[in-house]
């Protein structure tokens, strides 16, 4: 049975303030659990797993330090879970050193601005890794990477790309030499737009959209054109579909 | 205060079977509410709102019968809305008359076989109705369109949007002048596909993919290629990313 203080721990990690004082997170289910054990057996300080999940991963587990697995009851993976119907496993993962830096060109990157949703933060972050693009840059507003929701629609991903928050305005005014594609509604069709070698796609909040302010220092903006009568598509959606037809020839 | 009777007839509808019987669903919170009562007043039963939200929306509510529309409190809300925040507003819908054939071309349709996840789904009927798609071919298999989750990711779009529930094997035995495209991981790159004029997208489920039986109907397979090394792409992004490519200049 788990102490009553490790359970009070493990809870705390649900908080943004405590991530960042203790400097990890939490990562459920079997799936991206599994992912972690394989890719980055190292960050994983601790893992909370039911015996049939156990006996099912023998060889998965050897890559992790014993002392730090724990054979919990159904009972205890619900108190320190998350999610309503917890699923198997649980694992406390050490955050990846924080980079302030973007790498220079070649390629593309992604700028998100105040994207919030969670499951869009995390599926944008899959959708970079899918087109093998190694960075998004982040306005300071956007959600947090490691909320439980963003870690799980990544599906694994953010074990392979580098998220920067940072503030984007002064970002801009010190890098003008990015030449930088603003998704608006009123902008340049993207079917019209060549392939794109070095720059970066800037995405906005999914009601507002980018910040005025942002725009001044973009190279062009580019839609998506509507054909029917959807007010808008939703911006994790929004995102492959332009870095798609940015990235197709590249 | 609403009556015992009234509360427990609300909670039915999140049931499917209930929902079925009835012929109506429930839609949540502001923006989709006034969704409906823009453009569909008249498949509103009742609505159920605190004061702020009916003092903000006087001329929109003169849409709907003054006999359908409840003041309530906020504990009232809580005790009838699927969400653990409830959102200022609800309404009883009337279903829309159940649609059992795909119009003929010209034109694109969606057909998806089992996708399951609701936020997908109704993702992609918003996806469908950005593109000018009305209709969507569904297997049995997949969400239902009148689930809550579901409605919300509409954001709307599924009063534009026909959704037909069939046997998509049988479907397909009856109507082979249809070109199917199926999105699959290993098949031609969008890139390279002519736009198309007539015909269907096919996506399948979310980790099995597409049955291997209904591939024998399909005119061509077609992929988005991958550059980096996530596993895969969000149902409701490839399809966003598959329809873009095929409907660009169409």
């Amino acid at each position: 049975m788990l102490s009553k203080s490790r359970v009070k721990y493990i809870q705390s990690l649900y908080h943004k303030k405590l991530r960042d004082e203790e400097g990890c997170f939490v990562v459920e289910g079997p799936k991206i659990t599994e992912e972690f054990l394989l890719h980055a057996p190292d960050a994983i300080l601790s893992l909370y797993a039911v015996k049939s999940w156990l006996n099912d991963n023998e060889a998965l587990i050897k890559r992790v330090d014993s002392s730090g697995v724990f054979l919990i009851e159904e009972g205890d993976l619900k108190k320190i879970s998350s999610r309503s119907t917890p699923n198997q496993v649980l694992a406390i993962v050490k955050k990846r050193e924080e980079r302030h830096e973007v790498p220079a060109p070649p390629g593309i990157f992604l700028m998100l601005d105040s994207i919030q949703d969670p499951g869009n933060f995390g599926t944008i972050v899959r959708i970079a890794d899918w087109f093998g693009i190694s960075s998004i840059l982040c306005s300071k507003s956007c959600a947090d990477l490691y909320n439980p929701k963003v870690v799980q629609s990544t599906m694994g991903s953010l074990l392979r790309v580098d998220v920067v928050y940072t503030e984007l305005t002064d970002w801009c005014k010190q890098n003008t030499g990015i030449a930088i594609y603003a998704a608006t509604l009123h902008g340049k069709p993207v079917y019209e737009c060549s392939p794109v070698q070095n720059g970066a796609l800037l995405m906005g909040n999914e009601s507002k959209g980018i910040q005025p302010e942002l725009l001044r220092f973009c190279k062009e903006q580019l839609t998506i054109p509507r054909k029917g009568k959807a007010e808008s598509l939703n911006a994790a959606v929004a995102t492959g579909i332009l870095l798609s037809h940015l990235v197709k020839q590249g």
